[in-house]
């Protein structure tokens, strides 16, 4: 029988707290979708502060956000995006930019620190004079911090030069910030800062911030009140969704200070794996509260049957590949919850080790 | 000043009651991507059982879940859906299913009653002999209680018979059932029995049920299962819903016994209304909350001076047209409140009649 | 043993004359997607000027004419097109509009004529006000001749009214003038005249005209320029076209006045109908080169009987409903071939009727 | 004065001949809409002989083709399509297969002979178990020969084992062949040998085959009709094509036997590119019809300056980059046009260097 759970899967599974529990039965609500709810106008006018835009919308999820900033910024017909071939929007979004959006996507590799080279993202534009073969690039995307390159930062620099090259070619720029406060936290830079060169971005309020549901996007108002008609025609239009952003709002204030020590935790839990026998992580590569972590060829532990051993002490985690394991850290991972999964981890390893002598 | 609101807009307006917002503070939560959250699926698994579905969806608006429903069934491009003209789908929701599920609609004239006549109907049908022409029919969409006509309820038999006729032409049958309750309700059958013939409904649960956020879509499981994915697509994936799922379920055992009390306070205020000189309501279409009232020709009611004059009284109310105006009653509109909004109503014309006489 | 054919079941069934012939042999072609090819050149130009327009763009069909002209017209997501319920585009194109280029249609009640009331018009364009709900309206078809209304005529008042609509609420305003040469023929005005209130047009080329294959579209240059574009993306960019235009010159020469005797065999071809008991033309109806005929109730004519029986004597119709069909003139139906088409017909029915007494 | 001209932008330019004009002139048409036309019968049934597949259908357009064939094999929304990051499809025709079609795109690198690593593709395909984030992968795309890579030939060897990773994982396999005649001949295979692992493939007619109009589709029946359909949809429905078809027959009979020409002469004129000092041409990439040279580093040689002084003797290039020109060599090319144009890059290089020098 399971006696304590460690729930590494992602900082998703985070569970709102007393106090977003009383804020949310104490919230003050109205028909947002009227646009009468005054606990969402706050929540929105402090995330546009946050981030330095005018304006911001609460959507029910990162994949809305996401779509709808694509899509607002794509809204002829006939538009490209380019993106990292990595990115969360071309790998575990639906593909809906197209299925739903009829956007024509162009990935650019996705270096192993997230960023893709500007030389390669130059000559992914389209050039306007080639239109009678060509979609119309509107739009690039970046995403910090990436996920799928381990949780890393990308830095201030990069992104404004990407701004750059993007304002010179009159195209639009994205930043997918579902983790941007890990990565403002980590960099040591305001938010605001960070998507300085960004028209829009998307900020994920139910990962590390641990609110229970939403996103927000924010950009300038034109971009907010094209927003606000998608996602109505996407079905995000919610009614007394102050309920939402009072949790939200306690999020921000209770949690954004905790992102340093979720990403203090990742590291420690690096060193710890490190010292197994069998596993590998690249720990520069942990620059946040993201572990990808491997086992090692001739190691002959099996992710799945890892993951299966763990899962019986209560430690859960994700497979990505076969040789590979993915961990997330939040701030409802103590550190003696990441003690107890090392050394859950250890045992676990050393029995298949074991096992595998025996045949 | 304004001292007391009366809040006629619509019932999406009600706010979360105590006992509702004591079931977010306490609901057991997990991540329902995932497919974790046990409030979720205890609530989805209710309201199967109450529409006499195998399976059922929270998805975060009656848009999305009508959006979600129509994209399921015509899943094959070239897809043609069978709605009424005056119908939530076509008028309210921003064209999505074209605009972004690349469906072509076949609009066929709703009856004052919310019917289409079944033999228009049939005639709508395409015939799959020409389908070198003709785009593909795959769905009839009926809407009960419907919107548009007054909140008038379809009954079972005419229900029964569309979907007679859908299964004789091999379609499936989805009905928009943003207050099916208040249909079933007003007709004395369950709501099992009266969507018995649908293979998929969407049922609001933030309007006259007052939860603060969501819809439910029901249908059969491998339905549900495609349901899942396009929710995700769309960005209606959300995560700790078990909070909102919470409040729902508190309004189906609070709410539901109350529409009868909202249906009868709709007739009560149609009868005010028809003794105020220059108003007129069809008092045979108040069939359940909703009351359509037109100021009379020659009267000299200007509608949005009225709904001005009104608005400083705290009585809100939305126009339709320059002649008509629309009042949804709810459970947090009590008897008191009718006769406020009558007397305040009859004062109001009285004062524009008094104004027009003097020019 | 058939030993002639009236094939009068399209004036798409027409073949390219002699002259057509040694055109297409002889045409000095290029590269048209490269825009070299001087017989498109020059055949684009002769349209464009026929039609008062700036420019004009061969096309492959007239489906594909229509569809880039509305997309052209709806190239931002969310618009809606508001056109007649019998119109063409609306039952004939596959719902191309929406399953291929996600516009939303709104459709308005055709009138017998064609026509449709321009307060309906007006009543069917969205509120921008509303935006929030609603989708965008863009833009308004009309359809002159109208084919299933009779292949009837839209006179220039009423096609000068609607546009006159469409400027006052910002609209656009496209004719599906697939016969538009034979509207102006038999109203008497020059087409350029009868289209002037249109932003775009579409006119077919293989129909009455009797070229090949082919339709043109004409408006601003800087509608051309996008629709080139989207004839690309759409596949419809073709190479040595200079064959296709060289014979549509000739038809543009030899056919366009020919089109009066096909509306004047028409009427004669009605007539004679309509000394055939059993059957009945509203002769009234009958303004160009088609011809709508029902068999009346009770004369126990069965349409796809009587059809059949047709076929082998060479007569070939197209049946549209289970006691309506539908006959089309054109240049190589001589009147000799209508006094032997409406010989048949008689003896057929009367052979029906001998059977169904039998009976 | 031009006195000469050898046109090596494209083998599109192609001008029809003599026979495909005579045969043009003579063809026995009917209305192919309507299903009747015998020579378009008689073409698409000997494309299908030649390619080995069930059915073939004449369609406009290479894009279009393309288009029909992934849209058709992708016809569910939420489809992703594998295919080359270089193809045709990826570059060149607008993203229809997403702006027109919705379809999701996953680009795997081409190699410089126009390949996929396999491995690269297998890992592209989606896990069926990740279908929440996921669309799902229904088809992967080849194209032999590559036009991006130089015309290079895919062997049969390779694109067997692609259908076999087709056939493993339950996708299609597409192969654009706009130029698989070229692969054939260089690689000394039959065209339906070079296909068989495929199970849709578009052949262009109006290449190096030298026919003025069109590409043909070919696959099994089924797949066929729905093609036709979608043909419709699109607007590549064209009345009496007989006349393009005819000319393809001739194309088919005179020019797919002088292809091996074309690739002879295209070594030739590698050759002598190579010898003219600045220019560079890796002949073992030149296996058909087409070269890309480059201009050396430090040779000071501007593309587009010798792109225009070759304009003013009538040989005409394709630039591709600031420094590379692409030549396509076709039947309309003779042994002296090559020699001519040789001989006037070479004065032309040194003209440009002379220039140079002065500077």
């Amino acid at each position: 029988m399971v006696t304590r759970t460690v729930d590494l899967r992602s900082d998703t599974v985070t569970r709102p707290t007393e106090a977003m529990r009383a804020a949310m039965a104490n919230a003050e609500v109205d028909d947002d979708v009227l646009g009468f709810d005054p606990t969402a106008h706050r929540f929105e006018a402090e995330m546009a502060k946050i981030t330095g835009k005018e304006a911001a919308l609460f959507v029910p999820s990162g994949t809305m956000g996401n779509l709808i900033c694509v899509l607002v910024q794509c809204e002829v017909r006939g538009s490209e995006v380019i993106l990292g071939d990595n990115s969360h929007i071309n790998i575990y979004e639906n593909g809906g930019i197209s299925t739903i959006g009829s956007v024509h996507s162009r990935t650019v590799k996705n270096n192993s620190d997230g960023t893709m080279d500007i030389a390669l993202i130059e000559a992914a534009i389209r050039d306007p004079e080639g239109k009678l073969y060509y979609p119309t690039t509107r739009l690039i995307c970046l995403e910090n911090t990436h996920a799928n390159c381990g949780g890393r930062c990308i830095s201030v620099e990069y992104t404004d030069r990407v701004g750059q090259l993007a304002k010179k070619h009159g195209l639009k720029l994205h930043i997918d910030g579902a983790r941007i406060f890990n990565a403002a936290t980590a960099l040591g830079v305001p938010v605001h800062r960070l998507v300085q060169a960004a028209d829009t971005v998307s900020v994920c309020l139910s990962k590390g911030l641990g609110a229970p549901v939403g996103s927000v996007i924010v950009g300038s108002k034109s971009f907010i009140a094209k927003a606000k008609i998608l996602r109505k025609t996407l079905g995000g239009g919610m009614r007394q969704i102050g309920i939402l952003c009072a949790a939200a709002y306690v999020a921000l204030q209770e949690n954004v200070g905790k992102l340093e020590g979720d990403h203090r935790k990742a590291k420690m839990f690096a060193d710890g794996l490190n010292q197994i026998k069998g596993l590998r992580v690249d720990k520069a590569s942990v620059e946040t509260n993201i572990i990808f972590f491997d086992t090692l060829e001739g190691s002959n532990i099996m992710v799945d049957k890892l993951c299966k051993i763990l899962e019986e002490h209560g430690v859960l985690m994700m497979p990505v590949s076969s040789s590979s394991i993915r961990l997330v850290l939040h701030h409802q991972i103590s550190d003696s919850d990441v003690q107890y999964a090392i050394s859950c981890i250890q045992q676990a390893v050393l029995q298949l080790q074991i096992e595998n002598i025996g045949k």
